[in-house]
Order: structure tokens, then C-alpha cells, then sequence
């Protein structure tokens, strides 16, 4: 339930709300506008009566939130959240963010030339993972901190903003003191400590969709994090599990314009996933740019063929320059803003 | 297997592969060209030793094909095939066509003013069932022939290409007789009686996916079709079975560029059963050409919330134009032309 | 809707209530009882209103079928449907049969020696097909009418019941001829001419589950042949698709009792192909005897490795014996009686 | 891969090979045996060459495990692991293990009677969750350590083991001072930091099959736990996600067979949360033992009606206590051994 009050009410009043919303046995989440203050409340298991609020002096509306999650809701929040990056770029709102890397830090070389060739191309913010979680316990599990040094350093040299996988609370804290964006990965979509943890970060974060999540579970997820008080966080599709192994995962593409009903948050795509196959990410970019994504997170490696992981669904340099192109099309055909330097 | 013929091979040596063909145990199926002749060996169950004809006076060339579709793949036709409707508009080869009407054809009234709306819109085929297949017998099961005349009194008036249902044979009679495109629907799609007379008929096929099939039996349902001689088919992406209901199917969007590297043949979309909801339909619309969709089909009425079926996935005339609009763009960002009456 | 009539309501009384169904636009299904006869309303889509019938003479009690189904429903039919075949062997009601045979007929002597194996192990019924739906045209597709005159030989010699595919209407023809059940398959479970036409025999149906069929369109499927007269269905659980390639499909074990519960129809399970893995076929059959299933369709084959078809999945004749031997255990631990040839 | 050494072979040449081990990059696990010395290879990414192993002093026999798990697979260890619980109880190599009791610990009275009455029903572990993962932030999260006192405590009364689930680092500390059994959840099953702190516990371990989990990526969420030392793990299956909400899951029974053949692991089932529908708990209870689980998780409440969670999935104790006499006469049927007090 969310309270909203009178534009012209007093410091008191919506103080005596909350202490309402508190002896109700609740939490109060005061929410500021530019116009007037709302209050949300959260905590409540079931649906919470209206009676004790709605006449209290200063309270325009009581609107119900319907949904199961709160903060995450448009009812709760109308209007787009857009994520500001260091760097200028954004995401959100009619912002569109190109995200690109490599799937894995590998070396200082390896990260540096394909940073320099997405900047090229027009990518505003770097990917690559130094904390990798593998189904194996035997495969190459990143290169940890270095990686983020790595991460760092081409910040420094192209002006990328950063971003980087999280899987447990000692990388997150490792995490947020070097990369711009948080990544909580498919596989942590419901490992809810770190969720929380994120929750108390002051860094966006990029929330992967589980491959097996749906809708509801996947801005439930979403809603820990802001239930502990960080807003910043954007959605990512990255394709969901089904039957037919022709692809690697199905691209849910009509996830996008279905979150971006029901939530504020931005969402982007991440076709590299999604398809697991190389052809197919260019034209999964466009139909991703078409459906109203906020963003793409795209796979690129100077050489995938020597790729330590994920070579098969990585683009070469020049295939991400023609992705680029296209995207631009698609985001102008739609109305959207993709960002660039120039703008940033 | 293919076996590709010399420019100048004689029709001497072009039978004599043919016998030899048929020697083998296999089924010879020439495919004359504009510079060469070719000829498919089909009837195999395993792969074909290229040793017996090789060697044979005027073979260019022999084409192993892995797939085990053979006809439909674009090892075996390079080319894409594009389906060229009696009104003009064309389907396949850069070329969208958009289909929209009723999911049923209801009365005359219903059918003849959605198909004005349509058709001014820029719809070039009109949709609408006569023969419905319901999953429960006690549901409305279509008006049969007299469903086919007002549809074809809808053509007479609007220059609208027809397009309807066949469920069995006795509709294929009447759906061949009166429709320029027979639809095979998604429960039909392992038919294998119903593919087999489709393949025998001399109208354009469309093919949709079974709820639960993969690309591969997907093309292989189409093979059916064209093993029979009719090459006029096209495939229809309808949405695939998951673990969320928060849409009525998932829409495979990336069946769509898939498909159209393992295959010759068109490929188009169903928004409508694709996702269910009035609201997504423009934007997977949108997400669908931009993947390379060679089509559309959507479902509209003049009054969705008084349609018999399917009512809730059904957009309103004033919607449909909306959604034609934000299909130019896009078809025009990708390079394809979006077929009108103009072309037709 | 089903009207209970008193159990000394005159012929007279019965006719009325007939009248008013019609009247009222629906169509009377009288189902005698023993004690008492019932008369159920169908052809409606929605729900229907009990006051036109519950103040008629003879009118003992109005009972709302809530499910889409009605006639499969148990509300409908509480008591347990038994199918009894020609040679004594009973399919519910707590008897247990088991049908086993090759995937295929592909010889006389390969039908005529597997069945003598299958009827020496204790199956009462002999599979084989004679009509096979294949993904691929390409395909082996049966020996047809050849096929059913070597099982209809095979029944005269071993006293087996026959079960046989059936593909379209006149393989349907065929089948009823020659066999003693029709076995609609999953491409085919939502092929309503096909269904009806089943619903319209007088023989007894096996009804497989399609591949991504709900329990309620499954349902509803049978609904379709107890709505054209024929009662005798039984539904067979043979797995369905799911993400894991680990085996063939996913059994749903879950759907046995879960049928029984919904319906009166006798419940058998696949193995063969709900597995599609040889070593896991005799544990799944302990599992579907335990949870309730009232038979098992098992594939055996005199050499499976030289099958024709789905040999992975088939079982030498030692393997189905030693299956015998547990099934028979785990039926006496659930108090099911096994048929056999003695009670036969 | 995997070196067996000689009956007597020396500690010396046992300590070359695992010199040479290391030497090539590897770790050395040896696995000290009654008649034998084996000497596993892992932290391999690929196939490890023989040769430079096969030839060494004391080597019998080099064996190269085919699946990415190593410890988990039966190739490495033929026989049943069996779990020796302090109560006697055990799970394992034809030794069945009831485990029952509440969704969550609500209230010392609530969970003492619960525990009282299954233990008289014949259950030797006690469930009952004190640190609940729930999917929105705003539902009822556990008694926390207080719950594991209560836990505790109904051990001491009654001589039940305890399993209770970790979420985290934190929980995991406490579950493992207080319980038996350290339970990893669904939504846990690739939190691989997690997995890594439960393999260097000295308590047996459950890990619970992820919603969409392959059998290949639960064993290999196995062998991270194994990779840090503890042996001691079952595996759970507790239904997958899939297109049919007629359950809350759909229950891989398969994977009890599938996964006793690939590992030497013990296997149970959860047929509470596998179906979330009670009656059908107990037919799927049959069912599992019947395809060869080594022990059941069953959820039992005092008054399901009024649970704080699962009450719908949860069973009166008369239920649990029906449940018990099904089960002994399947354990029974395929010469298992039901753990009881008396054995223990």
C-alpha cells in the first residue's frame, strides 16, 4: 500500500502517518517527489486495510498495490527509473546503453584491446568477469581481484564505465570498490543474503533473470534489493530455459515489454546468452532494441576462438561494429536515445 | 544429396542419373534452374554414398545435405523462396506481408467491416477461421462453408488475399477451394495425413509451430509438404510452451533468424497467440521483423471484447494502425518492404 | 450439468427433463445407472442454470460438473471405468494389464516370436505398429494392412488382445478391424476429426498424452470421444518434454493418481517412451504401479538392437521378464490384481 | 581419472604418483580403500593423458572418468555411499530413511507435537525450517536460532536426527552446531560459495535439485561439495518446473534411477513439494520408493490448515501415519530396508 500525501503537507502529518503505519505493525517507506511526499508500507504479508490511514490529516490517496512486489511496482513508482552512470551514460527512460566485453578477464592484453575496440564501436560500458561461477568445480573460476585491476585500468584508458559479476559477499565487496555496475548472476537470482547485501550497496546493480525464474519471481528478487534501500537497479533478459536445445537458451523477448509494464526499472537484453550462438546475436539485438530494451550486454573478444570460456557465442571486433549499426537503426526507429561518448 | 548438372548437361545425361538414382532404391526429384538443372535424391533414411554418380556424364557436382530435412534447406535452395499472392504481395525475400482479421469469422457484418479496417490500415491479407479446433467439443467450433463465402465476399470487395484454417481433410477441400493461403494450425503440425494432402494442393501453405515442437521436427513437418511437390510454404512462429503463464505462450523470437539460415522458406509471426495480451502484441510485432520476419499475422475485430475467442489477445481497429505504424519503421530500419496495395 | 432422476422416476419423468435440456439448447446424455438413472446436459459453453430442471418431477438432485470436462469427469461417472477385452483382460477398477510388444511390425517372424516371449512372461496384450507416424517423411512407416493381419495371427496363436496404432480415418477403419484396442498417439491427442471419428468405433481407445499437453486439454481430448458415444478410453502417461535431455522425455508419474482423481478412466503408463533409456524402464514401471496406474505398454523386440525403430528404448524378452517379476510384486504391495492368462 | 594402485604397493611409490600428479598440474586425492590404494586426479579442465602414470611403480590400473563429476560418479566409487546418522538411522544401500515434520519451526508446541507424532509414526529424522528462503523479502523468514533450540530440544525428547536448511554463511554455522543434516535448498543449489562452505563441514550434507536443474549440473553442484572434502552428501529430488500448473511441480522421478546409475550418492525424494497437493503425496511417496529412493522428506504439521507456510502440500499426522504403511509394504516389495527406532 502506498499513501500518498497532500502537497502541501506538513512535516507533522506525515510524521503521524508513520508512526501509524508503525503501530499498525508495519514498515513506513517514505518516498519524496518533486510535487508531494508518499509513504509506502511495506512488511505486510496480506493486503492491508486502508481505514486506519486514509482519513488521517494530510493523506490525498491510499492506492493498493496489487502486486506482490512494492517498490519495484509502477503503481509505486510511475515513472521510468533511469541509471546514471560515472561515465554520463544512461539507462532508462528512452536511454539506451550498449554493455561489451569479454566474457572472462583473461589478461591485461586480452581486456585492454577488446575494451579499446567496443569503445570503438560505441560501447559505453565494459563487461568482462573476474569472479566466474562454473558448473564445474574444475573449470577456470576467474582471475579475481586482478581481473578487477584489469577491469579498472581500462576505465582509466577509455573512459568505459564497468561492469562485473558479484557471486558471493566477499566479491561483492571487492566488486563495488572497483566496477560501476554490480551483476548478480542467473544462477543468484534467489541466493536472497546477497541480494540483501546488494541491497545495502550504493552501486547499481544488473539483476541476470534466473533460467527459470518467472516474471514474479524475478522483480520479487528485484524487490530485495530495494526493500534495503538501493533503487538502482535495471533488469536483464538473458533467455530462459525450455525444451528445444537448438539455442542455448530461450530468448524470452516479450519479457521486455512486459516488465517495463509492470516495473520502472530499466531492463536490457543479453542476446551472447540468450542464444549461445554467434549468428543469431545481431539480429536478437534488434529485436531486443524493437521490444523496448533499455540496454544490451553483449559478448566481444579479440579472438573468441581462443576464448577460455563462452568462445561460441562471442563476436568478433567487426561483428560487433555491424551490431552497432543495426542497433542504431532499430533505436532510432523506435524513439530511443543510445548513448555515446559525445553524449556522455 | 544433391547432384548438380553441368550448364550443359544433355536430357540424355539428365535421365541417366535419374535411373541411376532409382536403381540405388532412393526417389529422384530434378529441380530445373535458370543455368543448371539440379537433382534430389530423397528416400533415405541414413546418408547417401556420392560414389555411384559422381563420375555419371554431366554431374557438375554433389551436395551432401546433413540436415534431415532435405527440401527444405538451404543447402538443398540456396535461394529464398518468396510466395507471390494473388493480390500482388509477396512474402520471403525482403518482402513482409502483414495478415490481420478475426480470430473467427462470425457473421458478415463482423468479417466485412474488421476487413475495411484492416485493409485501409494496410493489411494485404485477411485472416478469420471458419473451422475452428477447440480443445473442449462443447466450444464454438466455426461456421464452416459459410464462413469461406464471407470471406471471399471480403476479397471481392477489398482486395484482400484470404487466408483460413484447414483442420482435416474435408476442410482442406473447401479452405483450398475458397482461400489463397491454407492455414495449418499449431495442433496439426505432426498431422502427418493433413501435410501430406496440403502437399498435394497447388495453394501456399502457412505452417505453424506445434506448442512444444523443435526447429528441427518443425522442418521436418514442412518436408512432409514439400516431399509431396507443393514448395509454397511458409512457416508461422506462434509462441512455445514454458513455465510461465505470465504470457499465453512464449514467443521464440529467435526461431525466426534460425529457421531462415536452415531454410529457403519464409518465416512469419504470431503476436497475438504468440503472447496474449492485447498490449505486447505491437511491440513483439516490432521485436519480430526486426529479427528478419518475413510477415505478420494479428488478430483483429471491430469489437475484440465481443469476440467469440481469443477475445483478450485481439486488438482494436485504431490499435492495428498504431501497430502498422511502428512496423514501417522497422521493417524500413532492417531494409525490407513492407507490402501494400500500392506494390500489389 | 448432470440431473439425477429418483430412483422410481417414470419414463415419462425422464422424457421431460429430456425436452427441457433440448429446449433449452443443450443436448441430454441419459446414462443409465442400477439404481438410478442420470441425464447430463452438454453443449454448453459456460456454466448452466439449475432451475429449469431441479423443480421437474422425478428430479432427485442437480449436480454442477465445475470442470471443462464433464462426461471423463468423475463428478460425472465416480465409479472407476473398467475396460474388459475380448479375452477376459481387464483394464481398472484395481486390474492391472500389461501390454508389451515391439515398436514396430516388421516381420512375421519377428512379431510371431516376440509375442510368444511377451505371453509366456505374463502380458495379456500385444503391441506393434502396423501405421507409423514419423518425424521425418523419409522414414520407415510400417508394414499398414500387412502389419495387422501378422498381429491378428499372432492373437489367434498366443490368445494375446491387440493394441494398434491408428494415423487418420482410414487407418482408423483398419485398426478397428483387426484390433482390440485403437491407440490414438501424442502428435495426435488435439486431432479432433480424428478424435471423433475414434468416439464413433465400438472398440476400446488408448489415448496418449501429447508431449506438452496440460491435464486438462488431455482431458478434454478424451471428452471428445465419450462426447461422439464411446465411453471405453483409457489415458496413457508417456511422458512429457521437459528442458533435461538426460532422458527421452519426462515421465509425470505425478499425472497418474492425479487422473484417478479427476476422472473414472483407466490410467496406463509408458515407459518405452517416457523414458527412451533401457535400464530405467523396469524401475519406472515399479513407480507407475505404485502410484495407481492400471497397466504398462511396454516395448519388447526378440533382438533390440536390430529394431527398426526405438531400440534404445526396447527391451530383450529376459529384461521384460525380470520387469514382470517386480511389477508383479509392487501390484500385490497396492493390492492390484495382475491379469493374466489364468484369470483371462 | 582415477589410479589404482597394487594391494601392496608401497607408501613410497604411492607418494611418486601423487608427486607426479602434481607435477603435471593436477591435485592428488587419494581414496584409501580395504584391499587397495586408489588415487584420484581432479582440477583437469579436460582429458589427462595416462602416460605419464600408467607405468609408474605399484600402478594396477588407470581409470578415466567420462563425465565432468569425478567424486560423485560411480565410475570413481562403485559402491552405495551410505549416510550413518548419530541416531542409528541410515541412508543408503538398500536402507530407506524417513525424514517429516513442518514446512517451517513456528513454535515450541507446535513442533514438539508434530515431532512427537512422527516419530511414532515411524519417521527416525525431523524436518522442520528455521531459516526459510522465501521469494518476496516481505513474507514470514524463520524463528532463526531460536528454532534450531527447538529443533534441538525435540531431538533430545524424542531420538530423531535434525535436518534444517542453511541459506548462507551465517545459518550454515548455526545448522551445522544444531542439526544432523544440513539441508541445501532449490534456489541454493549453484550458490557455489555456499556448496564450498558445506564441503568442509563435517556433517552430512541434502542438496536439493535446482527447479531447472540438468542431472549433470546437480552432480556437478555435488562434487563441489565433495571437491572440499565431505563425502557425506544426498541428493533430493523435489520436482522441476514445467509448462502444467495442475501441480506445483512436476516430480522427475527418472531422476531417482538415473542418478542412482551415474553416482554412488543416496537419493530421496520430497513428494511434498514434488507434487504441493496432498493427496497426492502419498501415491508419489510409493512411487519413488518404488523406482529405488533411499529415504523420504515428507511434510507433517499438527494443523496444516493453519501453517505459516506449505500448508496445502502439508499432511495431518493420520495422513503421515497411512503415508508410513504404504511405504513399508513398497520398501519391502523391492528388499529395501525401512529405518526404524528398533534398528537404530
Amino acid at each position: 500500500m502506498l499513501i500518498v500525501m497532500n502537497h502541501n503537507a506538513t512535516s507533522d502529518e506525515i510524521d503521524a502517518v508513520k508512526a501509524q503505519i508503525v503501530e499498525c505493525g508495519f514498515e513506513a517507506r517514505p518516498i519524496p517527489g518533486e510535487q508531494r511526499v508518499a509513504i509506502g508500507i511495506v512488511g505486510n504479508d496480506g493486503p492491508v486495510d486502508a481505514a486506519p490511514f486514509q482519513d488521517l490529516p494530510g493523506v490525498a490517496q491510499v492506492i493498493h498495490v496489487a502486486s506482490p512486489y512494492k517498490q519495484v511496482s509502477r503503481e509505486w513508482h510511475p515513472q521510468d527509473t533511469i541509471i546514471r552512470l560515472p561515465n554520463g551514460s544512461r539507462i532508462g527512460g528512452g536511454h539506451v546503453t550498449i554493455m561489451a566485453g569479454p566474457c572472462a578477464v583473461e589478461s591485461r592484453e586480452q581486456l585492454l584491446e577488446t575494451a579499446e575496440r567496443v569503445a570503438k564501436a560505441g560501447a559505453t560500458v565494459l563487461r568482462g568477469g573476474a569472479f566466474k561461477p562454473r558448473s564445474s568445480p574444475y573449470s577456470f573460476q576467474g582471475l579475481v581481484e586482478e581481473g578487477l585491476k584489469i577491469l579498472a585500468e581500462a576505465r582509466e584508458k577509455y573512459g568505459l564505465a564497468i561492469i562485473t559479476e558479484a557471486i558471493d559477499h566477499e566479491s561483492l565487496e571487492l566488486v563495488e570498490a572497483y566496477a560501476d555496475i554490480i551483476q548478480l548472476g542467473a544462477r543468484n537470482m534467489q541466493n536472497f543474503a546477497l541480494l540483501k547485501r546488494a541491497g545495502r550497496s550504493n552501486k547499481p546493480v544488473m539483476l541476470k533473470r534466473g533460467p527459470s525464474a518467472t516474471i514474479k519471481e524475478w522483480l520479487l528478487a528485484a524487490e530485495y534489493i530495494l526493500a534495503e534501500g538501493n533503487s538502482q537497479v535495471m533488469l536483464c533478459e538473458r533467455g530462459i530455459r525450455s525444451y528445444d536445445d537448438a539455442t542455448r537458451n530461450t530468448m524470452d523477448i516479450t519479457a521486455i515489454p512486459l516488465v517495463k509494464r509492470l516495473s520502472h526499472l530499466p531492463v536490457v537484453a543479453d542476446p551472447s546468452h540468450g542464444t549461445g550462438r554467434r549468428p543469431l546475436i545481431a539480429p536478437m539485438s534488434r529485436a531486443a532494441l524493437a521490444a523496448g530494451a533499455d540496454g544490451l550486454i553483449i559478448e566481444v573478444h579479440r579472438n573468441p576462438d581462443k576464448a577460455k570460456s563462452d568462445g561460441g557465442q562471442t563476436l568478433f571486433p567487426e561483428q560487433f561494429e555491424e551490431l552497432m549499426t543495426g542497433a542504431r537503426l532499430i533505436a532510432e526507429a523506435v524513439g530511443a536515445r543510445l548513448q555515446s561518448f559525445q553524449e556522455a
